[in-house]
């Protein structure tokens, strides 16, 4: 069993010398970085051939093994992906502004590394290097625990990077791997509270909820997003089809796909055959309640389930609502907090939805697929965040760090 | 037993009413709490004696029965810094910035309450009013757990600030009491997921690890203070003097006294019989490592547990070091991330000491007694975070907010 206070220790050396690093330094590590992956491209195919074979073994599915594979142009765009994060702005050392308070102490807040990350997370084995490159960019040591199915992908990516460090006189224990997938292993990296600032899950509902329920690290809860697009009475019908079908089959494994659709009682009629027809053209199957199965042919009936699934997949729940209100309050008890959207021309419900809906990103007239670091101008993003605390949305960056405050005195004390 | 998911759905309601809450009628309502407040003082003094002579029956030390005692003066206090709070600017709707992407979507970060609040707290009955105005302020409901001692006070100021608000026609709901002190229903509402936004904790540090340890709602760890002073080699002997005497003796019962003296070896042997004099003059007792001991008269020999204590009172741990990186090394090792201090009159030593401790607050030349909201200019503070995500130091009514994106397309869906 991989020894975890070591690597947590050996973190916390690294993190040390990473938070006062300069910027200029470690830009140059990340380009070096991003050579060495693009140099070892056989290699990395060789290992990922390794687990792919394994998971023709175990039976995954072909939409499983393609989120695993690696090509040529895969590798290379990892490669590209890091050299992004070595042109990002630096936020290490910022400080907004200073103040003098009235006992004359100069106060700023500095921002400064978290310290040492955790991530857990499944599959894609890109998500290593990402991860990887975006906390090392913030001064952030790094533990990362894949999943199996990715395992000699993540094992050999982490080991080019330690290369890349190491040949340049630098700690390699910035980047660490945990070489162990089991579930134990997994649950005590939950509990290191010791070594690690915050644990950060990216994957499946199930992961994530694991997560919450067994760590007592700071945890940052990512991902899981039952999105929905409401279509009000005022909307324009080509742009209501248009987002829809958009949000829904653009790309549906991901976690800013919309899942339901909420539509008003007084335009249900004429526009849910318009957009079954587009649904169904783009093989999208439509679980509706009893009102809409009036103005679908090819739905069948939801039940109460239906309301609260994260499909990721060609599938859409449908509900006709009588009011603005009812949208509201259908999606702030059955949302989960990521993105969700309203179609319409009335500015008094799109000001409405946009101040009542919960959630981190909300949409007026606009895909719920745009959240996104990337799309937002981050650059490169960590994960999407679907907590309240500390970050909330696509998280760059800035929310790998927190701040300190720096204070200049001459001598004050306390009255 | 107290029927907390009742509470809980109560308090959604009241949050989800108090968000959308202009900042005009938030403020008219904290001036009629603070003069309902004012007006029932002699109903607050009997609770009060109720809570006083169940003290006295448990005999409770006289410190703590100061700390629960409310006085004439004290609830005119408490009522002046509930107006302070109406007076603050309000954080919610805040857009700091909005931008327009490459797609045309015009995207801004909206500051909004966090939603439904719980605190956990124990004796002084002024948290009370503090805690519910700061939540009431930045569109908030809260949960107040008080502490047993001050059972009978807390409840009846509840009770008080929920009439201003029945009267004015609002939902009481937005401030709720726990009206049993069980450890059970603390741990239940430690565990109250569906309903509970953040959990803050205020009390000692056997509070603060009961609710790290049991707590599944997301918590902000506020409070303990096992700060240093360390005494560099360039620092001068009257500045020293009187950093450490304030930082030890102006209140060492609050979280930003200091705990521990550094002093370098260089200087050590001139500085700690002045610095013994003046500290054993505020009646202080030295616990000394083997080598300060040949250079203090009063002092017993400290074991390895002093340099990780807390003492809250007229005790303070004195090591000698040799250099800057013993001290910082010792500091990151035992200190609680709290409040640092270095007194010197060396750039270089400022800078490192600046750069590499890790602490929410960081000082040069100053007393570690100023961490502390209202000193910082936030106005008010519902505690002082010792943790790294979210919010790190003083909070003020910025902290108890979050963000969401809001964003205004006109049809835009993702390629």
């Amino acid at each position: 069993m991989t020894d975890l206070i070591q690597l947590g220790e050996q973190a916390k050396k690294g993190a040390r010398g990473l938070a006062l690093m300069p910027t200029k330094q470690k830009n140059d590590l990340l380009l070096q970085m991003a050579q060495m992956i693009k140099r070892n491209q056989l290699a990395i195919l060789e290992a990922n051939q390794k687990d792919l074979d394994q998971a023709t073994e175990n039976n995954i599915s072909e939409t499983m093994q393609d989120r695993l594979r690696l090509t040529p142009e895969r590798i290379h765009t990892m490669a590209e992906e890091i050299i992004k994060v070595a042109q990002l702005d630096d936020p290490i050392g910022k400080v907004d502004h200073m103040w003098q308070n009235e006992d004359g102490l100069l106060i700023g807040k500095k921002r400064v590394p978290l310290g040492v990350i955790g991530m857990i997370y499944e599959s894609r084995p890109n998500v290593t290097t990402d991860a990887a490159s975006l906390a090392f960019k913030s001064g952030n040591a790094v533990i990362l625990r894949g999943g199996k199915e990715a395992f000699h992908s993540n094992q050999l990516l982490v080991e080019l990077l330690q290369e890349t460090l190491t040949n340049a006189g630098v700690s390699p224990y910035a980047i660490q791997f945990v070489d162990d997938t089991s579930h134990e292993t997994a649950a005590e990296l939950m509990r290191l509270t010791d070594y690690l600032d915050v644990l950060i899950p990216r994957g499946g509902a199930s992961l994530i909820k694991r997560v919450k329920e067994q760590a007592t690290v700071p945890i940052i809860e990512t991902g899981t997003g039952n999105n929905h697009i409401y279509i009000d009475k005022e909307a324009q019908l080509a742009m209501a089809v248009d987002i829809i079908v958009n949000a829904k089959t653009s790309r549906p494994s991901v976690c800013n796909a919309a899942e339901t659709l909420l539509i008003h009682s007084e335009i249900a009629p004429f526009f849910l055959p318009s957009i079954e027809q587009a649904l169904v053209e783009h093989g999208v199957s439509l679980h509706a309640d009893a009102r809409a199965l009036d103005y679908l042919e090819t739905a069948t009936l939801a039940d109460e389930t239906d309301w609260d699934i994260e499909y990721l997949d060609y599938i859409l729940a449908v509900k006709i609502v009588d009011s603005l209100d009812e949208a509201i309050d259908h999606i702030n008890q059955h949302n989960t907090k990521h993105s969700e959207a309203i179609v319409t021309d009335s500015y008094s419900a799109s000001q409405r939805f946009l101040n009542e809906v919960d959630a981190a990103a909300v949409y007026v007239n606009a895909s719920t697929r745009f959240t996104d670091g990337s799309v937002f101008g981050f650059g490169a993003e960590i994960g999407i965040s679907t907590q309240k605390l500390h970050a909330r949305g696509p998280m760059g960056l800035n929310e790998l760090t927190t701040t300190k405050y720096i204070i200049y005195g001459d001598g004050q004390i306390r009255e």
